[in-house]
């Protein structure tokens, strides 16, 4: 298997946002997609170890910033490789709360999706949480931010959580 | 809710392939993510509608070719806009079996991945499949489709059976 190949699959970058009482965390995110129209539905696959993934389960509630190409990594770097256990990351950020109880981060931010918590499907280390989306909203029409251009262009490295994070002595 | 939000979600474009006994069917998708590195499994939304579900169903297989930016639209209608019922849409395209037994569409293909069923997930309209990816291989270091591209330059529409696709008269 080349596992190069995986890295040829389109991303764009996001960030969660959780609460549960009065801890609320973010972290960066790429695997997202739409999965159904009627209603609309969406899927994210988030590390059994984040924070994200434990106020998730706990308050069935979740928001997804679609971060603009402009982000800085600077801006970007706290919530991929700090935990929120440590540190409030949303402190000083720019948010605004959902009309479902949880921030949603709007800085850096071309859009936001507000989702409530309908299944989930556990996958080894991940669990993939499907969400309705309650609400939607458009914040700019700047271009969003890809995974390649972050990488390729930005320089920014993969967190040891991410779905697509792979070492690369296990390629063969 | 502005369903224009969900137009900022970053996606690629890909060919999955499935065949179950002597029907195989390729068809386009843009919603598939990693979910785990290790071991390593991707996640796929398909329509219940489509051939396609019902062959990944009863085989527990499927193929994902990674679409080059070069692809052109008369190259992608027919996996988006014919059903495998009425025609054989492999018939006049590069493919090649992989090793699971499942064809593979090299032509316009920068990448492609196998990968085994072991999981599924019930969605409304759609199914995720969650697969195990048996072997990965790249075939040209050429550029992926991106589905913005696709639509925003060439012009490309979206199948009505899409996870993407939003009736512009139920914005609001």
């Amino acid at each position: 298997m080349n596992r190069k190949a995986l890295k040829k699959i389109s991303y764009g970058l996001y960030i969660i946002c959780s609460k549960h009482k009065d801890k609320a965390n973010g972290q960066i995110a790429n695997a997202i997609f739409q999965v159904t129209s009627k209603p609309v539905t969406i899927a994210i696959s988030i590390n059994k170890k984040n924070l994200t993934h434990e106020l998730i389960e706990k308050s069935e509630k979740f928001t997804v910033s679609i971060l603009n190409k402009n982000a800085s990594l600077k801006f970007i770097g706290p919530f991929g490789f700090k935990c929120g256990r440590d540190t409030d990351k949303l402190k000083n950020v720019e948010c605004k709360m959902g009309k479902n109880g949880t921030p949603i981060v709007t800085e850096n931010s071309i859009a936001y999706l507000e989702a409530k918590l309908i299944n989930k499907i556990n996958i080894y280390t991940h669990t993939i949480f499907i969400g309705e989306v309650t609400e939607a909203e458009v914040l700019t029409e700047d271009e969003p931010l890809t995974y390649d251009y972050y990488q390729e262009v930005k320089g920014g490295y993969t967190s040891k959580n991410a779905p697509t994070y792979n070492l690369e002595k296990e390629e063969n």
